[in-house]
């Protein structure tokens, strides 16, 4: 399996943003989030995980993109596609890279586009932005959702990548007999379940979520506790491992020792409810639509949440599957469907898969869920 | 080894930060940043991965902190001290949040403080953030560093942590034995670092970098390739794993099969350059004074980088050991030391322990490093 894109992909992903740019007659973007920069230039780093220094690429109206980065990143980025390297020795107190990227956007020319919008952020200090503003005299406006929209749409390299990552979380789900047992902490199951990942090759783990409980678990983001696994308890792993830094983001459930009938028939509901909503995953659909289809499977459509998301560089990108949001699906749309269910417990079960809109319907990207709950 | 902190930690926290608001004439901080929202309130979940929602918390003048949040951390946030937890069905593609956190700012009154200085960023939308300000009216300006600097003096409790994920690392560090050995990819090792961590007690691995080649490595920020560790490599892994929220931050190298003079000696001199650091670490010193202290004995002043930096809920925070950092260190601050080489080969070596400050001086918190190259 080999890493990274070719050239032309980079080239295709530009020329695709700078269509968009010339639409809405912007002379520059300036990207300083790890998956924007990274989606433009092919900079794969975990460096980013230190919050002391920012990173900057600016894609020009025309021709390649320029970085304008600490000088600790100028290797890794001479190895990339990218040309017009600038670099300075952050952290700088003084002047951190402002004065540098004040300059080249100045070259460059505006006005400059940034993601604004619902999802992103700017990663910069706030004190900085304001002194680059006032230094470049340039207008800085949103960047009208060009750059993620460009994202959203997967070219067949970044599908296989995804597929790579789906597979490996697939054969550490077909293994999770080996590690989760009844008196086994769910603390260790969150470990082990980690290592699993590892060694089925996942580059690393960024992402787990889980719970366990009896007849459903609480909520999905709790981080876990030492609370052994008990006889009839559900066990849900969700992850968001990563490959050649591509994620995969689907769930499976476990029943400890034995599953109650109403765990088992909440487990085929929600499994309905997936593939009601696969039925509408299509182009031509709108992320509520298949929303819609999943809502009335689980039961009450007033009150059921996200069910489901874009996937990619980001463990979540672009639509949501809600009922505000008017999205339509295209070809190469990579998309998560993610029905929940309120128990009679009290608690929740939440099912997840992977998915990608082709020319005719969906496909799905991650291995087939057991179709009864699985006891281990 | 428990979990979390009692009420009075985080009680004692919001007290210094207000104490620095009450200096500043703030009316409100806002939080918008993991480690930020979680020093406050003690909301730790690793949900942060997806960008897709924003998460707010206010701390007034007096009192509590406010968390503004997604529905979806609701059940966590309310297992913190926090008791005003105010909630939006997020995402809300109209207003994902951005009227609730008017409304709240505005009753809880401004100047609203935001950390703006170097290592910070605003985690929500600019968008929203420019709404924010026409829907509240108030003024929003920097925080004065008061965040950062309460940050930056750890608790006894915090300290328990960040010993515990060293010792964690020290011992997976012990095991590299088991997992690296001539033949093996570096990213085969990468991964199998990882499962050691884990197997070890780490909950999780945000950060692992590292390197191999013959008397020295490349950049330290570049993923693993899948190129064979060979006879006479240098081997270096350095991990960023995480205990409870908190973070260890130190390297170790290896020779693989047989170590040259040169990679003796330089690792030598590395380990004599950690310990000229460690001798200037004490309360008054500052930054800059360590700094030169190991850029004098790793050679070159005029071109040694970041030499290390302070450490803690992040992977890297606060302080550098650079020629331009005045900070002051004091009792409480956990710093790395991380002297470089330049070495013959054209490549570097790069050591790094990480320190408490104390009332006399400086204790090492990873454990000790071999005293001479350990050969695998």
């Amino acid at each position: 399996m080999s890493r990274g894109f070719a050239r032309a992909e980079y080239e295709a992903r530009v020329q695709r943003i700078q269509t968009g740019m010339d639409r809405h007659g912007l002379g520059a973007l300036l990207l300083t989030c790890e998956p924007d920069v990274r989606y433009v230039s092919g900079f794969l780093t975990r460096f980013w995980e230190s919050p002391t220094r920012p990173w900057f690429v600016i894609l020009p109206a025309r021709g390649a993109p320029v970085a304008v980065i600490p000088s600790i990143g100028a290797a890794l980025m001479a190895t990339t596609w990218i040309a017009d390297i600038r670099t300075w020795p952050a952290p700088v107190p003084d002047d951190d890279g402002v004065s540098l990227l004040a300059g080249t956007l100045r070259e460059i020319g505006g006005p400059v586009g940034i993601p604004s919008h619902l999802e992103t952020h700017l990663r910069m200090p706030l004190d900085d932005f304001h002194r680059l503003k006032e230094m470049t005299g340039l207008a800085f406006i949103h960047d009208h959702g060009i750059l993620a929209n460009a994202r959203a749409v997967k070219s067949p390299a970044e599908l296989t990548k995804i597929e790579t990552i789906c597979a490996i979380a697939g054969r550490a789900f077909a293994r999770v007999n080996e590690i989760a047992d009844e008196g086994v902490p769910l603390s260790q199951t969150f470990r082990d379940f980690q290592r699993l990942l590892l060694e089925e090759g996942a580059d690393w783990v960024p992402y787990l979520a889980g719970g366990a409980g009896p007849d459903g678990y609480g909520d999905v983001i709790s981080p876990a506790t030492d609370a052994p696994l008990a006889p009839g308890d559900l066990l849900m792993l969700d992850t968001g491992a990563v490959y050649d830094g591509y994620f995969c983001d689907f769930d499976r459930n476990f029943a400890v020792g034995a599953a109650s009938e109403t765990a088992k028939s909440a487990y085929k509901r929600l499994l309905a409810a997936a593939e009601a909503g696969r039925e509408v995953l299509c182009p031509g659909s709108r992320a509520c639509d298949a929303w819609r289809a999943m809502a009335r499977q689980v039961g009450d459509a007033d009150t059921a949440g996200r069910l489901g998301h874009g996937l990619g560089m980001q463990l979540t990108e672009g639509l949501s599957l809600t009922e505000a949001d008017t999205t339509v699906l295209t070809p190469g749309m990579v998309v998560t469907l993610e029905p929940g269910l309120d128990m009679p417990s009290g608690r929740i079960m939440v099912h997840e898969d992977v998915f990608v809109i082709t020319e005719t319907g969906a496909r799905q990207i991650s291995p087939p869920a057991p179709s009864d709950l699985p006891i281990i």
